[in-house]
């Protein structure tokens, strides 16, 4: 049985630059709270990781197409520009919203490009290209630097169908399942359970959210007592669109 | 800035029938992790909610219409019947799964009806009628029981749109904040938060899950340190169908 988790803002990062070795930055913040210990989930926030791998665009140097011009409403179109290029397909748009496809599969507000905790006005930052990659190198990067074996969590906030509000939900996953399987096993009463599989890993994000915040520009979190093994990706949490019954 | 939660298992509550005091025995629960405290949140699982009043079906006392044969499939129809029972609507059906909206707005796998970790074989729960009455009722018992104000969470586990996996949210809320509205605010940097809603109470019902889980039988938790306030309701969290761009 699970125990305790504690999970822990991690304050004190810096404004991240592209190329800064984050997870060093990383491991600094968490020694405030007595460091990074064996088996801690490490939560970073998309957007800190984006900035460290180069993810961000100056709308000055983008010139919209007709069809973003249509899609921006009164917005800037610019903005909708890097919108429709980070997009597989739209969606749903109602300008100025617009709900898209990114090439990863995640289907999300303006396909995952955000002017808040930006590079500043007139930038926008895009999601990592392969965000489980991003994962993977900060996990190895900290083992590097601490000895310590974690799972690493890259988290963005998305909103749903059917429900109001946005949960951060796991773009990346390293070093943990993200979607743990209990078909087949039997519950407290011996029923066997036949659909059940859970997404831990957005529920670890949704879990350091709580203590993130947007508002504090507190960008990563570590969930602690979890016991994280297997190798899970945040590709496993996307729904195929053949199996997908509540799209 | 919010400082750590802790999340705790409540193992140790027995099997709940109807009428039982669920509220005194999560307070007993709670005593063996040095009890329950001001301002605590108590993430109640929904089956031990509906059980305690009663939303338990016999399946030998239902008889199956034709709709439910003909959604039934393989699948027993008498289960199947109750599910349409407890739906305002189908959504989507592939035999024997059956997504409902249910008379509360929720969209979930068989309008919440559940055979594991029923009343044993032949038995099916069903969600409370009103889960913010529910969570109000053991907010307001916890109250005389302990003298402290603690916010409670009845949660259920969800399938969503476009992800693998369920994750659990929040069907009833009392004592706290279930959708932080940070329109209007500004970031770290200045940049004000146009859309931003955060369905926390959500959150909450996500991290309890990672201590409760399906097979152990901990049917509560208790999230520490958020500092609850507001008085938000499951209600809340469910989303207009005019305003649901990602249905």
């Amino acid at each position: 049985m699970t125990g305790e988790l504690r999970v822990l803002p991690l304050p004190g990062i810096p404004e991240i630059e592209e190329g800064d070795d984050l997870a060093a930055l990383l491991v600094d913040a968490a020694a405030g709270t007595g460091g990074l210990a064996e088996h801690d989930v490490l939560v970073v926030a998309q957007k800190v990781v984006s900035k460290e791998e180069g993810r961000v665009i100056r709308l000055d140097e983008v010139e919209p197409s007709a069809e973003a011009r249509e899609l921006a409403g009164e917005e800037d179109p610019r903005r909708v520009e890097v919108i429709l290029r980070e997009s597989r397909r739209v969606v749903r748009s109602r300008p100025p919203l617009v709900i898209a496809e990114t090439p990863h599969g995640f289907v999300c507000a303006s396909a995952g490009v955000d002017s808040s905790n930006a590079k500043g006005p007139g930038t926008v930052v895009l999601l990592p290209l392969d965000p489980d990659a991003s994962a993977s190198r900060l996990r190895e990067r900290i083992g590097e630097l601490t000895g310590h074996e974690v799972a690493v969590v890259v988290s963005d906030s998305f909103g749903r169908a059917w429900r109001t509000g946005t949960t951060d939900v796991a773009l990346g996953v390293a070093g943990m399942t993200a979607l743990l399987d209990l078909r087949g096993t039997r519950d407290a009463v011996g029923y066997e359970l036949h659909a059940t599989q859970i997404a831990v890993a957005d529920e670890v994000a949704g879990a350091a959210e709580l203590v993130m915040g947007k508002v504090d520009g507190v960008p990563a979190a570590i969930v602690r007592g979890l016991h994280p093994s297997g190798d899970g990706r945040g590709s496993d949490l996307v729904m195929p669109a053949e199996r997908d019954l509540f799209r």
